[in-house]
């Protein structure tokens, strides 16, 4: 497999031309991915009992009709793909859309999900964040500011984890600055790690039974591992009620790569 | 899509025709939405497998059903629709009903049941609740009670978002006015988000497993997901047993738009 | 609807001699509704997808089956029933059973399940309890007891609402006067209720995974309501580590208002 | 229905020339019922909606099959039946398997899973327990033990409920002679239902998500329920974590009566 | 049965032919299994109801197919076969997966899923965890680390369990010097166990909602039993918050036992 790289997907040689234009139009993908105010959506699927059942040309056909659905949508939304078959327990794919209005993450999935792909979809989960500009770094020091900022290792990045997480109400009724001196600690806990774990943050607060939604990306899934480690280890914590249930694990991956592992 | 604004649904041009007279009718609704001591029923349905697989004629001859049923008891019962596919987990529409007698909206939703577009519904979930003069407002100063009238803004509320809520023993073991206290401190905290997010309460105690069924109406998520977040960081919230689970999500949509959306 | 007064059933008029008989063989019906030592089955049931593709003219067949199956047992057992559809999640039927000893009540469920109507059904949950002389009124005051000897409110209370309970191992740790004393506290606070929402204790410990099971029979759901909010809010309820879970709310009916519900 | 004593089936009279074999075979059968260092495997099943539909000779013939299967495995394990039908929630009936090696219940339940009448069956449940000597039992005093020896009433039990139970970390944390003591309190409020109310104790740690297996028999179910009663008021019952979830119960009978009673 | 002894499966002899070539292949499947730093997958499966509907014919044709993507993937992937089915609730297939990279084993459970056979399979779990250098085993004295080094007994261990484990945020919060004081006792305690109860340890954090994987293999399952309940009597054990739930049992067999048992 190959992997997704900001919101441009780069598939291997022989589909380049095929996704070339997509890349062009999906300027605003980066954008999408990188600015605050924007809904991100995260919703995984399980095949129902008869698309195995499907002969090839049928899956094709109804692959088509997903690509379809997908590139219509393009325009607005910044559509990511994993695969979460053998890795997830009941869900085979993960569509992560995001876009400025939820509406519009609505209209598309209801548009996949009432084609005829769709039709061979079971929802196994939908989650909703918003991606606001960071709360805490404002307040952080020069040193730790620039840590933040060293690039991550360069190369694709093929595993992906979806976390969500609610905090305790004792968390909510701690004042910011007690909060913030945490959130320090936190922070610098994951430095370690900085270069090859990308994060991203997605508040979900009253979008959804958490509070945050972290998604993951990384080639090391050891150096993952080892960073939610470090993570639990710090005070901040002790003030976390719900922590995965469910852990999604998918392998990043381009829409026809998924086309071609699907229609056989 | 459009949006429903109280009780009275505003479809796009072509149909109001049709709906024109629905709305004249449904001056009890109004009434219905605002008099306490209304019993308001959320149920949410999900379609079965079969209703992927049959023709638009089939589909929209069962919708006319559903337009039929729904007509039939608007007479007494104000009935809301909300698409929630795309949005929420495990249910595609959700009615939302208000009568002064939970049998007569138990008929309505037997009748949708049993017709032949609802042997294509699967219940996901029903709660209940009734609508009650406010209770701790009447404490309030006179500055926080004129501040609660400020209308609010004019113009389409998309976004509906449905949160049950069970307080905690300890809660109900406070004396009144250690409640009214942390209510005003709540109230106060909603005051920035009061012109853009509506707010309805409804009390379940005894209804169903719950205390509250919190809705909302909003066309700045954003909004409604920092309004949430002020509620969380009051001393009442550390009373609250159950958040959500579930939080229902969906776009306010007239029953003639759902049929359009389900038709095809 | 019309509702059931006591374990005698009085439907409209039209099916009223059927009924008759029904009703006077049923001298003992009461007598199980009031005596101590006899056991209370809740099984509640919904329908399965075949049942809505049945035409008519089958439904009516399995329906008097239906029949047969509870006229033959009503000898042994007194048999109530309810509508749940609508209002409640998962069920759309309720049969409470009471019998002087459960494998009676078995037999009527096993010959239920097994019959044509019941291969339609399927099992939502069962509930068993027995019923007991009262445990702490002895110990009142008599003025209590007078309060609590008030008849009901005549006349037809169609909402049932059935609430499964746990107490904490802290309750079960108190001595008996300590809970006794709480006890009086929980009865007053339902007193002003007790007109209009008649209350049935069930004694579940070991017969099932609760305490009690508390049956109610009410044509006020908002007295209901309150009566509910008072006992949150004295001190027993602080022993209360599961109260519903599920809240079953259904509306009393006729063995042949349901098979005229259901038969179309 | 008559009842199982001990290992051994005693059915009505038309089938007593049948069984009477198995009964002089399962001379064992007594000895694996109690022996220590025994394993026990309690599976429950509920039928497939299939199974309704077969007909009466279809289901006689696989019914023969299921009696094969029993039969095929008696040598080596000590297999009881239970109807679970109609008492409890999603199960239809329930072996209880014990044998001194837990792969000899393997293949007799993976047989009976894989037989034309195991295809009808879906698991409800599967717990797995070990008899052991009696822990506690002889640091009690004379009485005490005297107490314990006093034989049952003799007759049939035919009431069956078998309650998993999970203790807290803290009882594990205390030293020997505290839990001892704790347990001779248990013991002592367990003598007066004595006589009435069969007890069997499996221990579970490790082998399932609990650490003991209660067993119970009797015909007295207010008697059990009166044993729950005292056993939750001991101090011993506040190191409960779990207790049921789920309570299995059901009626004790014979392969040739469940035959008669899924026959028809 | 026979059983698994270290990765290499040794068959009944009819069958030795056959796998004598993947034996000598898998000389790498050794180092998976003891190496640090190689991801560790179990993943569960249940039968569909159209499975026990295949004729033998076409059941031993999907089990070739079974064998060929075992085969294909061996030489990347050490892949271990339990037989779930009659021990374990609602699974009847464990597939345990060493690979130094999770998008290895990923590929070969797709194609596992994917296949003829792997559409008759319902995924009843997957978890992930990865094999590390023993953490607090440096610290421990010369005694207890002779005491580790103590073989075990030779022969087959056909009894295999999974149990998942989460520790509290507590735990996470201690430094390390208590932690390893806390293990050293866990270590200690289980000791007495270390020949006849074969252990491995599988970090989970972050991989799935777990921090560990323990897994055990045993020819005496009492022993087993009386390890994990030593393990519970040490402090460190109440710092669990999560331990089973589920519990997975099974036996140790080849692929072609598997083959066997299944085509029956």
């Amino acid at each position: 497999m190959t992997a997704a790289r900001g919101g441009c997907i780069f598939p291997g040689a022989i589909i380049v031309a095929l996704w070339g234009t997509l890349c062009f139009a999906a300027a605003d993908h980066e954008k999408l991915l990188t600015d605050p105010g924007v809904y991100g959506t995260f919703a995984a699927y399980s095949f129902d009992e008869e698309w195995a059942k499907e002969d090839e040309a049928t899956r094709i056909a109804h692959l088509a009709v997903l690509k379809g659905v997908v590139e219509q949508h393009r325009k607005k939304i910044a559509i990511d793909l994993y695969l979460m078959q053998g890795l997830s327990d009941h869900a085979d794919i993960l569509f992560r859309s995001h876009a400025t209005e939820l509406r519009d993450i609505q209209e598309f999935l209801v548009d996949l999900q009432n084609s005829t792909f769709g039709k061979h979809l079971r929802t196994a989960g939908v989650m909703h964040g918003l991606t606001k500009k960071a709360n805490y770094v404002p307040g952080f020091s020069d040193q730790l500011k620039a840590d933040l900022k060293t690039a991550s290792e360069p190369g694709p990045n093929p595993y992906v984890i979806v976390i969500p997480i609610r905090k305790s109400a004792d968390w909510w009724a701690l004042d910011q600055k007690k909060r913030a001196a945490m959130m320090k600690e936190h922070t610098e806990a994951s430095l370690p790690y900085h270069k090859t774990v990308k994060r991203k943050l997605y508040h979900s607060t009253g979008l959804d039974d958490m509070d945050f939604i972290t998604y993951f990306e990384t080639s090391k899934m050891e150096d993952f591992h080892s960073l939610i480690l470090s993570l639990q280890k710090v005070k901040e914590f002790q003030y976390t009620r719900r922590f995965g249930h469910p852990t999604w694990i998918g392998t990043a991956t381009s829409l026809d790569e998924i086309i071609e592992v699907l229609a056989h």
